[in-house]
């Protein structure tokens, strides 16, 4: 422990209470690795605010002691971006305290929500009013609001409703020099000067601390319908996509699934089958949902099905017969990750290029990795209609036991390289942390590496705030 | 003419030829003063680049020089934040030569337009492959999307679509080290560190200039549906919204205009005649659209109307029966400020507070300005669902010839308070500019203003990127 972080402490404990400080290292241990297990960190205390108020105190001490403060929420980063540094020199801040939803309105759709609610929570709070909070992901469990906030999180709505950023209708903060950013008044309309909102929003906790968010809401499902087709190709699923939107507003999800991953979850994950009796090179699952009760919506996207199959841009489409087949619909998605695991070593990457260019680059990327690093496979899945999909570069079976060790880093460089020559993005939804800062460093425009120097040391010149995340 | 203006103006002229530079002042003084005639400014020249390159180039100049710039769209704002100061000491910025849609798509529903592109420019292009730009505003024949972007313009549709803010889906821009911001490539889903085209979106120019802009569209309008209701008070005008927004999805304008605003439109406006027989208290204009063609907008309209009047949240309603009834019904909101100015002096406030607060703000505030102030008339209409109104306080006729001059600072001082008291914005579309930067200064918590300044100085150390303006 540094004397700052003791001097921290114990001037904390004082005007905060003993609750609002962990010096308990078994506490603590949870939270200093991040969620995959890939990072070990280390803090000798976890600070705990129950309130904005004491946020501000504890910014304010963090500034005098010149001590590191590293904002966490659920702690289900995919980036490391709220896992302490090995060393100690910073204090973990917890903002799992924080989690009343102060306020919440069908009138004005609109909740606030302090940084730690569980989105989980926020979903049930919603749906008590007849409103939704349309943003979700695998760990809403855990998640919290203020982590999804600070990381611009995504999912599996976005091609609907966007990412938390179109989501989120005001922040509060307080900043490195303990001012408080009130933004949650909910304006629909304020110019003045520059989005402090806007900037905090994905900015994973690198130029202040969010403590509350005001977030839209939107009416409840009343229905929805889920459908399985099969395509030869990701430009069918392409096709596709824009054939529905051309005609519906109600589609929500659209995930487009190799073969190849199919049989993988078929084979690996237990009770699961195909939808369809014949095999398809690419499969896409289709989520429609409706807020009219009387809105047949079933019979609609039925309907779109058959005239895309009439088309020719489907080979075939099934829709889930009731709820516990679009479930089993939606399984065979979501564990294509366990599953590839399962089979064998496993290399991921959270890219986006362009909507339009996605099911070329899916094809041609695939190809070219294979080509580079003969016995692997590559292969994308995900969500097509954002322009996103995990690239997945899976090991093969004669791989080394090491090979992730060995090659993951070259392999990576590769798509990477790839997704920047093709526009894209090297973090879709996962952001930087500590990961990918280095890719992120080596890829960026220089310009662009200065500017967001420039905000930090401008915001944050004591650099308190998560040092060592996002800014290269 | 400074030093640095005239070497940067012979290096310009040798590097991007004749065509780039105007010193002739006749074809400059339209440019030099605000299009409300309020602010009068100066520039010894224009600088007018044709493409992106060319603006890398004069900012690199501009920076090696010390000369600010002043970028400049339509000259159409509200705030004078693209008048040039009165001493010459900066040079004009003209985007209007950069005025090509570098292309526009139906199947992406984008389109990437250079700053110079005239917002009607884009509605023709939007509409002749059947889509449409949904964004528009009185000055749409002359203001630029790059002026519109970088004051995150408003306008009578962002009830359903929100400001430009909103319909941004990337930026290009120069910043002031000369290095080229590429936000265009049309990414859904990216989280590479803080948003520099958020931070450019109402950034009015200081922090790097704006040279193109991917915009997203939606399908074009199949039908519109207008009406015009009375209702007893801004409570029940907000009652009838929500009412409304609970059924429909299809309520895309919705305006209030109180009878006294009505009557004196009557009186002034050649060609108007009241849409209701009886009087009202308040009413109320509402624009419902669809992109569906087989949707019966007006039956559906009608519909509502007839059970808000069943629910007496409204006392009465027409339909406009046709198109040029319905121009004759946005005719009588569109042309309240024209009539109040006939009638006497008035002064405006461009003023939000969030929707639910703003009928009661808009029954106090009038009251406290008129109690305040003995003699003057204090009224609120506009964008009610957006919780921004024109809050307009007129003279009266027994005031002094120089009322507006005697009295105006004061009375909008007080009027700031009441929205600052409320949680408002002093400035809800107009952007701070030069008009609103004292109150700006007074009215914002201090934290703001210094994270505003610290950002300023971050991203334009040298405060060649319109000085003076947005930030105090």
């Amino acid at each position: 422990m540094t004397d700052g972080e003791a001097q921290l402490i114990a001037e904390a404990e004082r005007r905060l209470g003993a609750k609002a400080i962990v010096t308990d290292l078994k506490e603590i241990e949870p939270w200093v690795t991040d969620w995959r297990g890939r990072v070990h960190g280390a803090a000798p205390a976890m600070l705990a605010p129950a309130s904005t108020q004491e946020v501000v105190e504890i910014v304010r001490l963090a500034a005098e002691h010149r001590v590191p403060l590293v904002p966490q929420g659920g702690n289900t980063g995919m980036a490391a971006g709220a896992t302490p540094p090995s060393d100690g020199s910073a204090l973990l801040l917890s903002m799992r305290r924080m989690n009343r939803i102060r306020s919440i309105s069908a009138d004005s759709r609109l909740a606030v929500a302090e940084a730690g609610v569980v989105l989980a929570t926020l979903h049930d709070a919603a749906h008590e009013i007849g409103m939704r909070f349309p943003l979700t992901l695998g760990a809403r469990g855990s998640c919290t609001i203020g982590g999804l906030t600070s990381t611009n999180a995504g999912g599996t709505q976005v091609l609907k409703f966007g990412t938390m950023r179109s989501l989120v209708a005001g922040v509060e903060a307080v900043l490195p020099d303990g001012s408080i950013h009130n933004g949650l008044s909910g304006l629909k309309k304020d110019n003045r000067g520059y989005s402090l909102d806007q900037l905090l929003i994905g900015a994973e906790g690198t130029l202040g601390v969010i403590t509350a968010v005001a977030l839209r809401l939107v009416p409840a499902i009343a229905a929805r319908a889920v459908a399985w087709a099969g395509v030869e190709s990701p430009n069918k699923a392409l096709d596709l996509l824009r054939f529905l939107e051309a005609r519906t507003n109600n589609i929500e999800g659209f995930e487009l699934v190799p073969e190849d991953s199919l049989q993988l979850v078929l084979k690996h994950i237990p009770n699961t089958r195909a939808p369809l009796s014949g095999q398809h090179r690419w499969n896409v699952l289709v989520e429609a949902t409706t807020a009219d009760p009387n809105h047949d919506l079933p019979a609609e996207l039925e309907r779109l099905l058959g005239e895309a199959l009439e088309q020719e841009i489907i080979g075939d489409a099934v829709l889930a017969a009731n709820e516990a087949q679009a479930e089993a619909f939606w399984k065979l998605r979501d564990t294509i990750a366990d599953a590839e695991r399962a089979e064998c070593q496993t290399l991921a990457h959270d890219i986006s290029v362009s909507v339009g260019d996605m099911p070329r680059f899916i094809v041609e990327a695939s190809a070219e990795v294979e080509r580079k690093f003969p016995g692997v496979i590559a292969s994308g899945f995900g969500h097509l209609g954002d322009g996103n999909i995990h690239f997945h570069v899976r090991a093969g079976s004669h791989a080394a036991p090491d090979w992730y060790e060995s090659e993951g880093e070259q392999i990576t460089r590769f798509v990477d390289d790839l997704v920047t020559a093709a526009g894209g993005s090297i973090s879709a939804e996962h952001g930087i942390g500590q990961l990918k800062r280095s890719e992120f460093a080596r890829l960026a425009p220089p310009g662009r590496i200065d500017a967001l120097r420039a905000i930090k040391q401008a915001l944050d010149p004591l650099s308190i705030m998560n040092p060592g995340k996002l800014v290269p």
